[in-house]
């Protein structure tokens, strides 16, 4: 399994993904699932991925050709963010076209799903979450975060906490106490974990940090964050 | 869907339902999920379901009727808890024999879920889960609460704060903190909310409640949990 959310806020966009996959829990490996596409002052865009490996690395790669062959249309040629989501649908097309029919007779369905985000210069940033049929949707100033993989546990607090108008530093945090309850609850979530901080129009990547288990502020909020709840929680006054 | 909790503490045992069901957003109905069988002096046995609703009701209408017939094992006569689970475990496979080839020609798969607890004179409490097959586990010092339905929103706030050691106020404040990031995060499972608790050794039910919209104390707890969270984020550093 794997857990990302990313979020649009007024002041930019927040990413953060967890670096684990598994075949069952005998098989488990680290897989970053963050790929970052930048061309300082025109571009950054930011891919998120989860579902099944084969198809999920089978479609970076085929976007990483086609930005190396720069013709027809790729990510780092694509005018909008939202014909670079189209990219990114139609590459998981061409996978399914490929490997769907095979992995069903193995009974395996064809499961993936992508969080897009970025900016393109000339447009504001934007956010996308794209399906397996290669469809998407946009993030909009109501709803303003995306989550895929692993995403229950930790949707609560982002419900809570999360408006367009959060600073990226409450964001990043948002997503990482999001992400510790996450991995405190299911096993197939893990670190290393990538978080990317885009500040809007800034058209280059200032924040990328990968977070091990020695992380401090990371601790810090596993540790804060846990101690704070259950002293919220010995104050609510009990049932009459 | 639905979202049932239940733990086993030192102190004795906590219950809460919902009440929502759906057959997809537009077919929305309320029904109850728990059912309480009771002989004062004797044993208190409380029945939480989850899952397709008409196999959750035929359950508990066939353990209701052998209740009356009170031949054969039945609920009312069962010797232990583990023969009591067993019983639920028998009338889901009945269920099954009877129903599962149909619903598998319209393409619905045979899901559904028990969580069954109590106490029978001359045993401790003790809490099982029963699943879809008719087999079932049983709660232990380390593991002392199940979920059914929807758990997943619910789980962190369980996993942080509860322990077997943990009063029956505290369970039942934490069991409703759970429901409401659970009903705030889907809106399939929803109010009226059924909570029991039962004291350890008391082969009685002295706290049976339903809360309503009005309820003023999950309306504390939701208005105050939601307004802590927020000010403890608050409080938690920035990212350096």
């Amino acid at each position: 399994m794997t857990y990302c959310v990313a979020m649009r806020l007024d002041a930019g966009l927040v990413f953060l993904s967890d670096s684990r996959t598994n075949a069952g829990v005998d098989h488990i490996n680290t897989f970053r699932k963050m790929t970052v596409y930048e061309r300082a002052g025109d571009r950054v865009l930011v891919l998120l991925s989860s579902g099944n490996l084969a198809i999920s690395q089978a479609v970076t790669t085929l976007l990483q050709e086609s930005n190396h062959a720069a013709e027809g249309h790729c990510l780092m040629n694509a005018p909008t963010m939202f014909e670079a989501a189209r990219v990114v649908g139609d590459a998981l097309r061409e996978v399914r076209r490929r490997d769907a029919e095979d992995l069903k007779e193995f009974g395996i369905e064809f499961t993936a799903a992508f969080i897009l985000g970025g900016q393109i210069a000339g447009e504001a940033p934007r956010l996308f979450q794209i399906y397996a049929a290669g469809n998407f949707i946009e993030a909009t100033p109501e709803t303003p975060y995306f989550q895929i993989g692993e995403s229950k546990y930790g949707k609560p607090i982002i419900d809570r906490v999360i408006h367009r108008g959060r600073s990226l530093a409450e964001g990043a945090k948002c997503a990482l106490i999001s992400m510790d309850s996450t991995i405190r609850s299911n096993l197939s979530v893990g670190l290393p974990l990538d978080l990317l901080v885009y500040e809007r129009d800034a058209l280059c990547v200032a924040k990328h940090v990968s977070i091990e288990n020695d992380d401090p502020y990371f601790n810090l909020i596993h540790n804060q964050w846990g101690e704070s709840l259950r002293q919220v929680f010995a104050e609510l006054p009990d049932m009459p």
